[in-house]
């Protein structure tokens, strides 16, 4: 799995654990909505800049947004 | 602590740990050394395309490199 998958899957998680819609978590963290949307379907390698942005709006360690499923049977 | 540092603390510590120098850690990441040198001193905010294959030569998880350590009194 590409690692702009794994962000995406994760950063789509956190929002939706937060309850913030994208439009709210653009606004907080600053960036537009047009490159939100893209960095949840994982188009974009996205920077440490913006990981630590949305990390602290969301109120989660950056690290989380790494995070790959376990693999099975490993 | 900016995640710039976090990231540089970290891969300083994995590279180490493997046993590698910036040489041969740029060579095998296909990254040039000047720039891992100032990845190291917490220059850049890097994307996860260089995480991404970071990781896979220091044979580590991703998020390794975005955690930051213990905070005291928490």
């Amino acid at each position: 799995m590409d690692l702009r998958e794994t962000f995406a899957t994760n950063l789509r998680r956190l929002r939706n654990a937060r309850g913030w819609s994208q439009d709210e978590l653009a606004f907080e963290a600053k960036i537009s909505r047009g490159y939100l949307s893209l960095l949840e379907k994982g188009e974009y390698y996205v920077s440490i800049k913006i990981i630590g942005r949305l990390a602290d709006k969301l109120e989660v360690e950056p690290a989380e947004f790494l995070k790959r499923p376990a693999k099975r049977g490993r």
